[in-house]
């Protein structure tokens, strides 16, 4: 499949009149695939029952008879305001208890069954109308899941839905689950909080102090699982009329759901790649890194969740919108630097993606996204985004297919697990995103390109490294397979370390096979207190105590075990800085011969089958090996070819 | 008119028996104004309808009897409990939907017609009674209009009142609005935002992410004009019964509603003048400038709000309410330094202050403001502000009137603006009035006095600089009246930049007739990101892209337009430091022959027709030019007769 | 009595089949006192009415046939969930107007009468059955009082207590209270808050500015009279049918009630004892400070609430927790430094500790507390702590009995002074807990033993020095008897300056017999601008101008009286740090013949009759006069005996 690029753009922001002329200089941009319609249900239903659909009929033949293919959304993520009378008990509320009105979008209760009744009404009258049409090239349900925080709502309609998931989980005889069950697994003995019946089961919120873990985590665990229901309404409805493919697209670092059990119901996955805006949110990243990748964004970010959602998407992945100048959303809203617009493309194509997809075409001269940048300004002329766009769609028309191999190395990534550390961090600032993220960028500094494993695969033939940190609850036959691999596998810290009720499994932790290693103890440290290794570097922040019969292979200075193992098993306890985790990983690499070499600054590697790509983030020149790369700028070698 | 120094006094806290000697103390002292009554709601009608005005008529006569002239403030800013029993939902409700209860003060909502009608009641019986009385010399209206955040209400009453002004502003057939002119006013299609009737519209409070910043801003303006309302309700009815002058005590930084359009309905703007609880809040000022001004406050914070509040009340100003001592409210609260309560004063006096009335005579020994010094001690003896303001009083006896000349400098202040930036900062920290004063106290370091202007003048003769910083909506007229003007003119950065509904107008800002200058971009920066000038100095937090013919005068080191000119129109696109505005103001000044000399450390300058006023807000000794100013000290030149 | 060890056991926790083996190994372990039962209502009482104590009798039976001492606590701190269908309005409702629900514990409102009612009724059943146990050797009352924030509601059946209270405070004729009795007392003609009835009176949360401090400080009062009654509840019941002592496990640095009027219901006072978790709630601590003890906890944190303890009970005190290991609930969780869990119960035994109970006996593998350590871990192995536990029990096997002498230092602590302080800080991070604890460290650090008294002592017979630090309302009979005392007294900062109402009294403070010192005015100051004292060291943050013709004996550099002296009483004008505390206390402790030696970094000495204990809280070793501490050391003299 060729790579290709995309724009958003909103039809019904704009006089019916220019429609024809913007589609001609999307075409003539080198602009493939637009999508439109996800935020149109006012339009598309201006009264209850009334639709009015000509309108989007004439956009989508203008679009397509300019040769644009269109992505159509499905406008769910934004019900107009009249949907509020007839379901006003339809908001998600807060876990203040405070309903979240209607004014902006996604004010919607994933929970509420008339809203999602309503959801796959619409949904069945766009699909039918536009199920056939050869323009529509694919579809998108809704709009970004989890955006603004809307995963969990602690409404009434949560909370009857939770308790009916809970008599599912625990299930008992007939149809009432089983309550002793739920007592059982919860530990709900503790504090007197054992429950008689399912009904007396509450949202885990407005506790006096914290709640039960156990509790927490399972309302996490339902509340993604009523996202994936959700969803799935909507792309069984497309499948009976359609036979584009479908998407959805995801957000960076959202992890209140599980986005490879939506990607299941799915086609393609896709993502919404804002560099600039995350650089603030890094919670310990230093005011000077901030300044220096302000307009490039973290080197490491995009590349992740390019991988991330190419696992999602099982193989198949596109950039949905793709930053294309300042936006309005973030702290502070910088340029990027020049070339980043083209740069950032070059990234999502040579982690996999189809298709690069600007998000917008025209910046709107008012509402909320009035200061987020477009390919053009508001009066119509060019941003400084479009000339990088337009350069990236010649450079793809002599470039290869799109083209992914397996990558030396991987990373499990578990949304549960992080649902465990959010329920329970056991000190400030843990979070299990940025503990794996810590070992990507590690990986990545060392040259490394890297798949991302969903944690249901149970193959990993091909890997010669599989890396395994934080995940809680590590199932039997997961460690199992793992043992059994021909991987080498690097697990901890805080892997293995409750069961699927979130209890404190015995034998105690991480009870590998053939791996004699115990997690005695774990403390939780100030970041400005990290533990020196013995070979340099430090870990810190979560720590453990390890006892046991495996091989030592990384101390602390004092001689405190920190990485231990046996056969292909090594077990960390303790999260590294990047100059531990960058020995730690060359090494195990090293001993299966897989090449390293550290990178310096902002300069990063990427290889498919067909081509090696070196991006380099810094604003500056660096140099590696004798050849040099500019500032901000892409690098493509099609090495692969000619060895 | 002479000037004079006044006191607040609280008669009804103190046994009548020492009301005759307090108010011999206060002649003896030199004190002419004594302002009472603003709080005595419980005491005036203990009952409802139940009225006691005979200890007021007494503290009246006492007072006037020795010599004093009373101020008498309507006591509408603290109904009673009793009043909450008649108007269950007269509270104001916060942003988070929680009542706002008894308890304290200002406890009541703009937009309660029936509290309203309450306190028109009360106005009508104080009117009535003392409307006539000779030692009546002012009336307060309120107190402190916006004061603890009370402009803006959540509440059912202040939704319908809202729906009703949004009738009124986009208006349709009959007295029902036009609704699509709402939609399309707001671009509500972004979104699906769409209503279809006024009754539809909610408060933009508890959306799931922020509003539409045209709702946001809507809702600012009925505020603003709520208060007005509300204020108009007493002046007219005091206007029937009393020909002495009218004032509200205004507040320093509060922006949630137009003064100026409040001062239009007052005889006289005065304002609260407390300079050491300010410096707390000043965001970006560092702690070694908040150590070295803990005891002095701000060296241009007062003399903004005197010059902007001698244009709300079109020339007449006071100080109502001057501190004495330490108060109770800022996060710290020291003493001031000696001299301080003195320097104040002559400052207020130097930008045109009629009257200067200390808050309060005698410490309270209760309830919230016990901590808030006063001239006497609980103990009734003297405090030290009292030598300070009884040297005052000796020394305006031998000083001239009251005496304001036109400035060369202007500056136009916008509250609308204000609801704009508030509305969309843009960037973390961004701030109209920050962003003002910053050019306001560029100019007075260089030895500026200094006009404000309200946004509605028109004539700018006399003016050799008119400055015109964020001002996002200019009406074209004012554009217009700019440009044909004499005077030089200073736009931006981020004015001219939304139309009346807060849309991007397209041709793009700032479009000044007669200046090819256009902000092709915009970005905001982390503050530890400034961007150098070629000259000096540099911009930096708002920062735009300019493009155009006019001529280039000001660049960063990369050769960026950051001003740019012809004729007499100049605009700046970025926000720039004390540096890069000094030198830009200096120039600009030096261009029309206006001399100017930068001032070391705290000392200041002030113009009158009759005077010189040299202001040393430095804790140590200042020279200048071979001329000594003694710590935090005043010095007065009469030279302009000289001259 | 001897000295002993205990733990805390949740039976219920585990399978009764492991009871007798717990026991074994506890007993083996040297313990001798088991705490049990305390959360374990839902056990008890799994449905209304309808009891299971079987297992709780054989619990006691095993391990009172292993030689273990129980001790008994109600499950009053968590009531099952059927609890809230018979009393839907229980919980306690936050001061932002949420419930506070289910799911955790304490969950409860203090001024409920329906839930005070089944307490009662869970105790009868308890004390009836166990009253006469021989294996009960003490009774706990609920759990933690305060923990959680649960001390202050503002209900409904709060408001209406508070009302009652209220008219029982400032009583009438009849029943009715005399409602112009409180609003003269709290000085309600400010602002016309003036109420006509006790009904009309709120809670005073969610007002517009802040309350009335007088209406706060009687809602704190209250509502700490509140937690008393609830505790009366129990121990009235428990001693029908009990002889056992009655004791309540306080906690450290809770002040919302007084724990002294509990205290007088009790025969021990006990408390839980974490020492690493509150050092990242020590606000004004250094991150190096941090760094350096956070193995180990502050070296006068314990020390102060033995002594606090040891005064709520009159002699009597226990450990009922002792941090055994990491636990999980303070933002940082590390391990103790080795030789901790040691010290710090020497350091409570030091202190006339009767028993140091350690929390817990196993790590629970579930629920709130699962990364809570315990002597065991949850595999029922070892955990570090043990061992250290079992050596503290070989030793006092050897070591005297509870030995405690009167000191020849007193502080005066002071609950309602704290509600005063919360009341009304006057300047950010102002804490009158801190205050006294600064005293207290500076003592110590002088290598002196200290008593704390509570407020209503009078005689002060025996003590060289009585510090009597920021007692903001002292009565007037506490005034006459220091100053009649032999003491030496030190009084101030911020001491004598309210009456009890919380108004200040004419004349002005702090009017001690004897001494002429007024305080003239009083500033508060950012924490970085400390006034220097003559003598070397500083006062700061909260300062007081004196005046009078008391003798001065401390001056700023400026030479502002600081400290001021006549016959016994000094009076101290500001919030010394460590030095100028240090010299001002030496200086009045020499002039009493009382020796003082500066300790080094972490050394702490404590004197009992019998024996002088060194404890070296430095994770390095400290030298003294030749000698050598070992890091994290304990080193016992009986050199009292010697002598």
């Amino acid at each position: 499949m060729k790579r290709a690029i995309g724009v958003c753009y909103y039809p019904e922001h704009w006089d019916p009149e220019i429609w024809t002329e913007d589609a001609r200089r999307m075409a003539d941009a080198g602009i493939e695939f637009v999508r439109i319609g996800e935020f149109a249900w006012s339009r598309m239903e201006p009264e209850p029952g009334s639709y009015q659909f000509e309108w989007l009929d004439v956009a989508i033949r203008t679009l397509g008879e300019a040769g644009l293919k269109v992505v159509l959304g499905t406008p769910t993520a934004t019900p107009p305001r009249w949907m509020l009378q007839r379901h006003p008990d339809m908001l998600a509320v807060d876990a203040q208890g405070r309903k979240r009105g209607f004014g902006s979008r996604r004010h919607y209760d994933f929970s509420h069954e008339g809203y999602k009744a309503e959801c796959g009404r619409i949904v069945t009258e766009l699909a039918k109308r536009y199920g056939a049409n050869p323009h529509i090239a694919a579809w998108q349900t809704d709009n970004e899941y989890g955006c603004h925080d809307t995963v969990l709502s602690w409404s009434s309609a949560a909370r009857d839905a939770f308790r009916q998931w809970l008599r599912l989980r625990y299930p008992g005889a007939g149809n009432d689950g089983d309550i002793n069950a739920l007592n059982e697994a919860w530990g709900n003995v503790f504090w007197s909080m054992e429950y008689r019946d399912f009904d007396e089961i509450d949202l885990p919120n407005l506790t006096v102090t914290e709640p039960n873990p156990s509790h927490s985590l399972d309302f996490r665990r339902f509340s993604s699982d009523q996202v994936v229901a959700f969803n799935r309404v909507q792309t069984e409805i497309i499948r009976q009329y359609s036979s584009a493919p479908i998407a959805h697209n995801y957000m960076g670092k959202v992890t209140e759901f599980d986005h490879f059990a939506v990607g299941a119901d799915l086609d393609i996955a896709s993502w919404d790649s804002y560099p600039l805006g995350f650089l603030e949110d890094r919670i310990e990243a230093s005011d000077d890194y901030k300044r220096r990748f302000a307009r490039q964004g973290d080197a490491d970010f995009q590349a992740f969740h390019h991988d991330l959602y190419r696992a999602v998407g099982r193989g198949r992945m596109w950039v949905m919108e793709q930053q294309p100048g300042p936006v309005n959303w973030a702290p502070y809203n910088p340029f990027p630097a020049p070339g980043m617009v083209r740069l950032w493309a070059w990234e999502a194509f040579a982690h996999g993606a189809e298709v690069v997809s600007y998000f917008r075409w025209r910046q709107a001269p008012m509402a909320q996204e009035q200061m987020h940048a477009g390919l053009l300004r508001p009066d119509s002329s060019e941003a400084p985004g479009l000339a990088e766009a337009a350069r990236v769609a010649r450079e793809i028309a002599d470039a290869p297919n799109v083209s992914v191999g397996q990558a030396p190395v991987a990373i499990v990534f578990d949304y549960d697990a992080d649902f465990a550390w959010t329920t329970q961090p056991q000190g400030r600032g843990l979070d299990y995103f940025w503990l794996v993220f810590d070992f990507y960028k590690a990986l990545r500094s060392l040259s490394q390109s890297i798949d991302i494993l969903m944690p249901s695969v149970r193959d990993f033939s091909g890997y010669e490294l599989v890396v395994v940190p934080g995940m809680m609850h590590m199932p039997a036959d997961l460690k199992a397979t793992l043992a059994e691999s021909d991987a080498s596998v690097l697990v901890g810290p805080r892997s293995a370390c409750r069961d699927a009720s979130m209890r404190i499994p015995v034998p105690l932790p991480p009870a590998l096979p053939g791996l004699d290693v115990t997690v005695a103890r774990v403390e939780t440290l100030r970041a400005d207190m990290p533990v020196p290794l013995a070979g340099g570097g430090t870990i810190g922040r979560y720590v453990e105590a390890l006892e046991g019969s495996a091989d030592v292979m990384e101390k602390t200075e004092k001689g405190e075990a920190v990485l231990m193992a046996a056969t292909n098993l090594h077990y960390l306890g303790g999260w590294p800085d990047q100059q531990a985790a960058r020995r730690i990983l060359a090494n195990l690499l090293s001993a299966r011969g897989v090449k390293t070499e550290l990178l310096p600054g902002g300069l990063r590697v990427r290889d498919t089958p067909d081509e090696r790509f070196w991006f380099n983030y810094a604003d500056e020149e660096v140099e590696l090996n004798g050849r040099v790369f500019p500032p901000c700028s892409v690098t493509i070698d099609n090495e692969r070819r000619r060895r």
